[in-house]
């Protein structure tokens, strides 16, 4: 035995780059055929036909407009051979009921709460949803305004060094650098009694670029609505917390939902803040802090004092996912899942409805392979989620509904939300899912310049090197990691399933607004549709390859070096603190460097005795306790920082816990991630012992 | 002898800290009483009275207002009981005489060149200078806009990049990053006809904080006077380069004059900017370009279409330096210089009259310190230059005439134009100086918080570290390097005269325009006039120190320390070039090394035996050659930068030869600068013999 492995060892030392790792022999062969075949069947006008019923009409979760676009999408899966049905569940979604806003003094204005209409746009004269954040309590309040940047915790700090309280005051903050929800949030934590979110034209607006219609940006009247659902507390249904929402089952009060904001928040476009916080006094802004209006900015408190109203009608309302099967053929329990939500604030041309013309393309053509003779091993699931704009509650519910299925048979979760705002490749993922993304990018080429979108990527990721125009051998581009924000959430931080998100980013100065519509889309983003086929293809590409390999192209080592390099950056940022407080890794790095070896060693048996149950090594990163004070979030490398939203915080437990004092914490957490790299590492080791007993 | 030294060595090495480096024994007790003394007669109403006084009108160089504050310059010196004149000369300058700009494309506007004026402030109804750049060629020209951004060098390449050309175009570019005469020389350079040159507001305006007049900074209609002057080429008189334009002198011809510019070129506020940036077509500007206007820049060219017409009288006008001495009681024919300029684009209340006003106050307080019986042993000189602004022509022009005896006896220039536009302290200097200047600061309150000025800038330039509240007793505080736009540029580097610059900076938002003025003054920067009688103090005290000190509180070994990291920056930034090119620093390094030994040295054995000759070893830095393309600037280790103007460019001669690829040159110039060191340590070795000899 130990020979062998020896000889596998120089054996792959020498050999060539294999093309699709994961294959071997005449399977490869075969992979490669049907790839190719398959490269040929997505089209540019299907998806483009698609885009245009999505957005026909605003289709907002639970409504019926909504429902239709579910029927619809349930109704072509079927069309194309697939087991489509539709599942549902009953959540708590606010609608905006009544919703106003006036500047009181200095003077009076009462705010137009509505986006401008263009005669060449039939979709900015529908009647829409209002300037709305989903889940803002009900309230009547008036109070001078306090302009606190981005509403960071760090930005109220600089208040208080300042000497400004939002105490009784309603805070005005810009979007951006954290999600909204986190703005609401530490805005009631520093005793606001209400918030404004604005769109300021120095983060989305003239400052990045033309705005509509004469360019792609976000104009002075457009407002970003959304959530500001507390998702980092837990996503999903308000009421159903950790289990699903099924129509019949017992449901917290609202009052005890930790998810559920506290103070009245609404968005405004920057036409109207503008109004606001030209009429604000007290100082100038610190440092960092102008945004792109065209005067100097100052905190207040007040002259400019406002009185804001919003309520909403809060139901609990069906929502409907939509979930299409392609069966395996050997390993039909097996599931590689795609996914994208469905529902859209207004018309969503790019976010989601680009997704999911994507994927109903990719679900044709993969059909169409079906019927050519094409035979997956393992199933693949198209699943079109419902709510996911109001807390990704449609994936959520079916994760936890569908819990114990999940850790035993998913292999990986595809996300394609917003696959197309631009021609930017981004792709975000586990670690141990790198180098097989690179491996499909590989394979797919840019539609424009006719290179890889390898080759593009890497080259606009590495543009600082003015000299060389292809990538070197050696070339790795740069990843993403997932936070939160869209439907992988559920699968990647509850169930441990590794994860991807991709997509092609742009100038996309729309988002959530109504200008998010099919004209847009056409005129300044992806006119071809080229782009939407692009991305056909290698969400395709990685379900074929999935769904068919000997073993999964995961690579673990990857993942024990990233590790590695947050735990460097914790020691860098917090030296003092740590030393102080005797909390050392050692114990960590020295469990991550046996991973390493383990990793590379499990690399090289499984091209000999190939099994494809690598994927479970993501579950050992969990634990059935979840985070310090938030239980949901089961994932200890990865969880949307809980002050960021959006954004990951990598090692969550310990991080948080320095970030806040909290030594004794940081401590447990320490311990716990020696625990779960240390049970990677045995599994790890039952999975070698396995594969080549099994042999 | 040897004995004497190591005795020496040991003793410094466990003395106190001496209070007065340069002061020994009963000198040391004497001066500190004088100081004492002194340090209660400057008085912030003189101040004031004197800044009323000098600003009343507006005074260009050569004007009869301007005539007029240099006799009432004189006729307050010579109150003083100095000896005082006024030294002329006869320079060329123009005047303007016709300047427009009209919009001729998309549509017609005849901009307005005229500042607001505001009823509470008389200073902004008068008939002054209009939007005036001078030394602009005259001509009348119409074409389309290109937007350039800074003007710099790096911008026409990205230009470049994007397929756009000036040639034959108008270029617009915001004032910032370099001086204006080298946008001038650098659109020349790239075949524009014409300049437009305005103020954004993103540097220079709202984005900033308020503007005028709820705040300090530049309206949208201030604009942005200078002059254009190639003085990277050489500064002074254009027709006499490198002597005295003394009335009958013989002139070269205006068409011989390097320095003069080629291209008709006009300042503009951001409101007339606006009209024609928002005008422009063509691409969205790239990353780092988009200015503070409401709306997305583009490069252009066109649609915007304009008509630019520059007139200047141009005249032999006589200008008027005032010249006045404190005459030294032991070596008199030794000098210490204090300067600063009296002209001024309008009224000039910041630029230069703070500086002297001042420097009136600091020769009152002087001379009253004689009448109680101070005898300082050299003299000091008070000079107020004339024709600063027009390209530092008084300065230079009496430093070509009085070379030799400068060279000879002068110590030190001290400089203070624009000494007051805030609270912050700031200096420049050579690096043997900043001990002193930090000796001196220390022993001058800030008078607002009553800690040392010394203090007060260490803070401010480490606001960082945020637990500290006072400098420790190793702290040092950053100093600028002189480059050029005041009048030390002829002291410095054609001379090589130790120079400092000092001044207390703040949100000075109306640099040339006419609300640098009495009322802005008084309202928005020193309505008490504190900080111009403190810096009357420092000024005061730098100069009865070095007039009165028993040896010069010199320290060449930090200015060793400061070239050898020039040198290493220089070998970081062009690392793979110099090894191509067998550009090698080792023997500059080792030299360096050599004399930081013998400058540790020196300053030990001057405390032994006292001389004040070693200012002159800052000479040893210059060289008869001067630098290639520009023989004027003879200094090898400082220059204003070619690109730059303002900006200083360390090892001129290495680095522009580098930048340009010139590598024969930069070869040249590596041994140069060991010569120049190796001449220092000589003189080193030879002052340490003297001065032990002289004993």
């Amino acid at each position: 035995m130990r020979k062998a492995i020896i000889l596998l060892i120089v054996i792959s030392g020498i050999s060539t780059a294999q093309i699709l790792t994961g294959f071997l022999g005449d399977n490869l062969k075969k992979q490669i055929e049907w790839e190719e075949k398959f490269l040929k069947i997505p089209s540019a006008k299907n998806c483009e036909r698609h885009l245009f019923i999505l957005t026909e009409e605003p289709h907002p979760a639970g409504s019926e407009t909504g429902y239709r676009v579910a029927e619809y999408i349930d109704s072509l899966f079927k069309s194309y051979g697939l087991n489509s049905k539709i599942v549902d569940y009953w959540v708590y979604l606010p609608y905006p009921k009544e919703i106003s806003l006036e500047l009181i003094q200095p003077y009076e204005i009462k705010f137009e709460l509505k986006e401008t209409a263009w005669n060449w746009d039939k979709d900015t004269y529908d009647d829409i949803f209002t300037f709305f954040n989903a889940y803002s309590p009900d309230g009547e309040i008036e109070a001078q305004v306090v302009y606190v940047n981005y509403g960071l915790p760090e930005d109220y700090e600089k208040l208080k060094e300042l000497g400004i309280s939002v105490k009784g005051k309603i805070a005005i903050a810009r979007y951006g650098k954290s999600f909204r929800g986190v703005k609401a949030k530490v805005a009631e934590e520093n005793g606001a009694i209400g918030l404004i979110i604005y769109s300021d034209p120095m983060d989305d607006g003239y400052m990045k670029g033309d705005v509509y219609p004469r360019g792609p940006w976000r104009p002075e009247d457009a407002v970003q609505r959304g959530s500001i659902y507390y998702m980092f507390e837990y996503p999903g249904d308000p009421l159903t917390p950790g289990y699903p929402a099924k129509k019949d089952v017992k449901r917290i009060n609202p009052e005890q939902a930790k998810s559920l904001p506290r103070i009245p928040t609404m968005p405004v476009s920057y036409k109207i803040a503008s109004e606001i916080l030209k009429n604000l006094s007290g100082p100038n802004v610190p440092e960092g802090w102008q945004g792109g209006l065209p005067f100097a900015y100052h905190t207040g408190p007040g002259p400019a004092k406002v009185k804001m109203k919003v309520k909403s009608d809060w139901k609990i309302r069906q929502i409907k996912n939509v979930i299409a099967e392609i069966r395996g053929f050997e390993e039909p329990e097996k599931k590689i899942i795609m996914g994208n939500h469905h529902d859209a604030w207004i018309y969503g041309a790019v976010d989601p409805s680009s997704g999911t013309a994507v994927m109903l393309e990719t679900a044709r053509a993969l059909s169409k392979l079906i019927k050519q003779g094409w035979k997956p091993k393992r199933s693949i699931l198209f699943c079109a989620w419902d709510a996911e704009e109001y807390g990704l509650i449609g994936s959520t519910e079916w994760v936890e509904e569908n819990y114990n299925d999940l850790v035993k048979n998913a292999i990986a979760y595809i996300n394609v939300d917003a696959a197309v705002s631009g021609k930017n490749f981004e792709a975000s993922s586990v670690p141990s899912l790198d180098r097989f993304i690179e491996e499909v990018i590989k394979s797919v080429n840019d539609p424009e310049t006719g290179n890889s979108i390898f080759a593009e990527t890497w080259k606009r990721q590495n543009k600082s090197l003015k000299q060389v125009s292809n990538p070197p051998d050696t070339a790795k581009i740069k990843f993403g990691r997932l936070g939160s924000g869209s439907d992988y959430t559920a699968f990647l931080d509850f169930c441990g399933i590794p994860s991807i998100d991709m997509r092609f980013t742009g100038p996309y100065g729309v988002y959530h607004s109504q200008l998010d519509n099919f004209y847009w889309m056409k005129n300044f983003c992806d006119p071809s549709f080229k782009y939407h086929e692009t991305m056909a293809k290698i969400v395709g590409l990685v379900l074929m390859r999935l769904s068919s390999c000997d073993y999964l192209p995961f690579n673990y080592g990857d993942y024990a070096d990233e590790i590695e390099k947050y735990i460097i950056d914790i020691e860098r940022n917090y030296e003092v603190m740590l030393k102080t407080n005797g909390i050392d890794f050692g114990g960590v790095k020295e469990k991550i460097k046996i991973m390493r070896f383990y990793s590379d060693t499990l690399n090289l048996i499984q091209k000999k005795f190939p099994k494809v149950e690598v994927q479970k090594l993501e579950q050992k990163f969990t634990q059935k306790i979840g985070l310090p004070n938030r239980d949901w979030y089961k994932h200890r490398i990865y969880a949307p920082g809980y002050y960021l939203g959006y954004g990951t915080q990598p090692l969550p437990g310990i991080s948080e816990a320095l970030q806040s004092g909290n030594f004794e914490v940081a401590k447990k957490e320490t311990k716990l991630l020696e625990e779960v790299i240390d049970n990677i590492v045995k599994e790890i080791q039952n999975f070698t012992k396995t594969f080549m007993e099994g042999k």
